[in-house]
């Protein structure tokens, strides 16, 4: 009991010199790797740190062979289906090619992004895997890249940083997604976002940070003025963050003089809380209200109706992330590339044909 | 572009001490905080640090502060919504206390997971959280502990180890779960986990290596047990380890001559699991078949119908194991405990009542 209340302190390099009869300095190479110690002095501290149960110094090791053979991922939101199925692509990748994974997690806060990217390049981690929590903001990154340390954009793209991304084709599934409400009859389409509403509104496309959410805007507004339909921005809102949120963004849109009949669900976790929103209003899906979300996230195949989504192929995303990560690791020869993972819209039971 | 693709060595000690004009010792002190160094020598060596963008070897930090402010969490699946949650809670914990938090996902493997604890423990983490994948293999728990790192258990307790360990009460949520089955006249229950079936099938409560699902089937055949109910075993099923293995199982489980009336799920995987299997059999719930399933998982309360759930409250594990850890790291005197979290058994619409 006391162990554990009490915990012993870390065996260090003069611990193993004391053990083993040898200065500090020669243990330090004996156990760094470095330096010319005779056989027999090596195999003295060799067996002093064994006995003390010496773990070796990280960034010796790591000196040595250059690698530490350890990826970080920065992932948004941890609690989101869509990252946790990144984190086994990216896993996969690794394990594939001999490589552990580290997280850490931003909950999509600018601040704890930086602090995490911190704390992995201090681990000397050989590569990192980042979603940006902001496409604007962009001093930490080019820091990491500034140290060497190889950097792959996760599900948003920052064309300033001259690094790879994977991410989705985010325009074009929204532009599918729109286009199918359109075919079905509607008119009047609303587009929900969970970011954070600056100034308490949606003002400007161009001022949303996160690139992904953007384009889908982007793509959205563009079906919508291909087929000609008016005021294209009127139903776009963000600052669904949590259910009460959504639930008073849903009221309001449902309330305005000409409400929308469909919604476009900018990820699941905003899908889920509209479908609880429409549920507790009393409205039947797709009756009453037609949507559509991002991710084919587990809940969506087990509701009544099921619901049509944008299948965004999560695993192969975070797997490439991972390859492509590695490839940098290795010194492969490859230009800085933007990589799309296309997506396909599943159509299930939430999209109603309405009269024309 | 060409950085990207050959990115620049790490920046050692020994570049700090050429730009400096000091031996390389002479930098390793100031860097590392240790030695007798005039401050002149300090300053320059600083300075040249600075210039060339040193990245402090995180060891030495760790050295001088004794403290590397990090927390290592191994996790079992981080898929699982369950071990997500909990990363929230243990993470809201580390912050509140200014501690950072990464992660590693043994995937349920034992291998992994010695994998993980051992790449954690290099990257000197200050204390470590873990679910163990076995519950009776334990060489690399007690070698952090003899390593003086603070440990403590997830989710599973193995008395065996003398450390703190943060579980749900998993036998008397089984219990109630079981004999609320029970009052609403069910007969025959069937238990279904993902626990891999060694030798394909289910032989001895004992040899369940994973203590939270022993626990849970010990509670189960209790309350089977103490209601006069015959061969309190004969429908405990492992193995139901994805959508396939579980359809196989519930096919089995529901061809028997006398099939059981109501399914107890070990998680929530194997919940949505086994509604899938059922929707796909073309079974209603509750009139063909009533269900019960752990965790407030997503999609358990937008099925129809919604789901009766045991609520494990796993934030709030989460957050007294980040506290319990964080106590240890700063060695509060504590008794070795095992903090076991109340869950509560929440009514929805899976459960009929069947005549007596």
């Amino acid at each position: 009991m006391e162990d554990s209340a009490h915990p012993k302190r870390a065996v260090t390099v003069a611990d193993v010199a004391k053990a083993a009869k040898v200065s500090k300095a020669t243990a330090a190479r004996v156990l760094g790797g470095y330096g010319v110690v005779s056989a027999k002095i090596t195999d003295q501290v060799i067996a002093a740190a064994a006995a003390l149960e010496y773990r070796p110094n990280e960034l010796a090791r790591s000196m040595s062979t250059g690698r530490s053979g350890i990826i970080g991922v920065v992932v948004g939101d941890i609690e989101n289906a869509f990252f946790s199925l990144a984190v086994r692509g990216i896993s996969d990748a690794a394990r594939l090619a001999g490589f552990n994974v580290i997280i850490a997690n931003s909950g999509e806060e600018f601040d704890a992004e930086k602090s995490a990217v911190d704390l992995l390049i201090g681990k000397r981690v050989d590569g990192l895997i980042v979603t940006p929590a902001r496409c604007d903001s962009i001093d930490h990154l080019q820091h990491v890249r500034r140290a060497g340390v190889p950097l792959v954009l996760f599900d948003r793209a920052i064309p300033e940083l001259d690094v790879d991304a994977v991410t989705g084709d985010d325009r074009d599934a929204a532009i599918t997604a729109t286009r199918h409400l359109i075919e079905q009859g509607h008119r009047r389409l609303a587009y929900v976002s969970a970011m954070d509403a600056e100034g308490g509104g949606f003002t400007d496309i161009g001022r949303i940070s996160n690139s992904a959410v953007r384009e889908r805007v982007e793509g959205f507004v563009s079906a919508l003025t291909e087929a000609g339909l008016p005021n294209p921005l009127h139903y776009i809102r963000l600052g669904a963050t949590d259910q009460q949120q959504t639930d008073g963004v849903i009221k309001r849109l449902l309330s305005d003089s000409a409400p929308p009949t469909a919604l476009l669900a900018s990820d699941s976790l905003v899908g889920l809380r509209i479908f609880k929103s429409l549920q507790s209003l009393g409205l039947s899906i797709p009756k009453d209200v037609s949507m559509i979300s991002f991710l084919d996230a587990d809940w969506t195949s087990v509701t009544v109706p099921p619901i049509t989504i944008v299948d965004q192929r999560v695993y192969e995303m975070g797997k490439l992330a991972g390859e492509r990560l590695i490839a940098r690791i290795e010194r492969t020869p490859l230009a800085v590339e933007r990589l799309r993972v296309s997506t396909s819209l599943v159509l299930r039971g939430s999209v109603a044909t309405i009269g024309r």
